[in-house]
């Protein structure tokens, strides 16, 4: 259940990072219909956009009256995104035939479309930040950010350390760096780069920095609550996932109260780093809400 | 069979490029071993890095003594070259074992280590570039032509196309429309990235373009010559790969003769695009008579 202004920033943000995105796909010339139609699928599989949400709360609180190009950065970390959950749904990774609801790509396609999806998704987040309509230095800037946040040092590096960590007992501190990578850094990423394009000090960067770390963590101990306490339905996905994989989660490691706790410590954190910024900062603070409130 | 003086400057090359992988490879932060290894093979595979030497001889043939950066730009190249060599060798791509006389990255490895490898081998690209000691300009430049060429309009549609195109008769019109997107997209783009960076007039870039073209082109049919007219060993993949799995080829379509022919006529074209540059170009027009000459 999201607040009603959150539900309208939402809205919003949704349709114009959707548009974009259409206009995207829309205009890769050539007739690689199956590969569009894959890179589509992908891209529209009902998710909540919370990282586009991130990149607009993320500026809004900075440059409340200034949203130009947010939708192209927007668009970026999305396609990032769902690239990394196409690949990792995969049946040499995580073998999930069903994500939201629906079918994973490789299911709906083929293990072809879907790795050629997933690669082609992974370059138009980079070709749609190039082309932004942003001065040189902050489209490099943005680039940068993206890149390390979601390549060997980032969340690649989470993937592979969560597909080492089958049937392995991980402690907290081992399963805390997993999910700073797999899910923390692109999180973190799109904060950042709705502050860059605000125009962030470096000051207002660590703070949004802090939060960001914080939300991405407690985004991550909620799944692994709503892993063993939601169904199969409500959640879109295989209830009892992860612990079927026998992958360690924070409930495994903590007990369920164990783990609410945590998520209840993060959420503090993340209201704390944003203490001294204004009301304009209210919609980050909604977000990190959410992550703690909802059921999915 | 190099000339002497394009063996020395290949083999400058290549160390200059190989540094800058090899720099960036170790750089990456944290412990991701497996990953860190299975990247690192699968830049090391043995290639003749035409890829780099392309950029080089581009930016050497509008300005001779200036190689500032130009690693970075080979390097960028090559990854996205690697990356894509380890994706199409999948099972559920190509299912080729064997590439240069090496196990592919997945039997090397394994299937979820060559897909993460591949994935973080395209950030590094992207990475590579907006890092370059380039104006912002510069970057942005090379990032979006990148982009471009190896994306869902250039490389990635060019294996789509060619994975339908398996049991499927294809023209000849068809046949160069897949390889110029799969093969001919990168090259281009290598000769106009190192262009780029030398500051290349647009008659400049076209003519490059005209020459990139052809030996693109060129490239391929000389692949499809030697696919049945070396033998394993030579080539380090299996003899005859192409035509075991059905796939229409120069050869299928115009003969053996009617191949080398278009190869030669290929040849001249690229010569011809060169013309109205001077002996700075020389080393372009070696790399054209390397590609048709080779025998691996």
């Amino acid at each position: 259940m999201m607040e009603p202004a959150l539900t309208a920033f939402s809205q919003r943000v949704k349709h114009a990072v959707d548009a974009r995105l259409e206009h995207a796909i829309e205009h890769l010339a050539g007739s690689g219909a199956q590969l569009k139609a894959a890179m589509h699928y992908s891209l529209t599989n009902g998710g909540k956009r919370v990282r586009p949400l991130l990149v607009y709360a993320s500026a809004q609180a900075l440059k409340p009256d200034q949203e130009d190009g947010l939708d192209w950065v927007a668009a970026a970390v999305e396609s990032i995104h769902a690239y990394s959950l196409v690949h990792d749904d995969l049946p040499a990774m995580d073998d999930d035939d069903l994500r939201r609801g629906k079918p994973t790509t490789h299911i709906a396609f083929d293990e072809a479309s879907a790795i050629l999806a997933g690669d082609a998704l992974q370059t138009l987040a980079f070709e749609l930040l190039a082309l932004a309509p942003f001065t040189a230095e902050l489209k490099v800037g943005l680039i940068t950010q993206l890149a390390s946040a979601s390549g060997a040092k980032g969340m690649v590096l989470g993937q592979a350390i969560d597909l080492a960590a089958v049937n392995q007992q991980l402690d907290l501190t081992q399963l805390e760096r997993m999910h700073r990578h797999k899910t923390g850094a692109l999180i973190c990423a799109s904060v950042a780069m709705g502050a860059l394009a605000a125009g962030a000090t470096t000051e207002q960067l660590e703070a949004l920095q802090r939060y960001a770390e914080a939300i991405g963590l407690a985004f991550q101990v909620q799944d692994d609550i709503l892993d063993v306490t939601s169904d199969t339905q409500t959640l879109g996905k295989q209830q009892g996932a992860d612990s079927s994989h026998n992958k360690p989660t924070y409930v495994s490691l903590l007990g369920l109260e164990g783990a609410k706790a945590k998520a209840q410590e993060l959420h503090r954190d993340a209201h704390q780093a944003l203490a001294r910024l204004g009301s304009a900062a209210d919609t980050l603070r909604q977000l990190a809400d959410y992550i703690i409130e909802r059921k999915a």
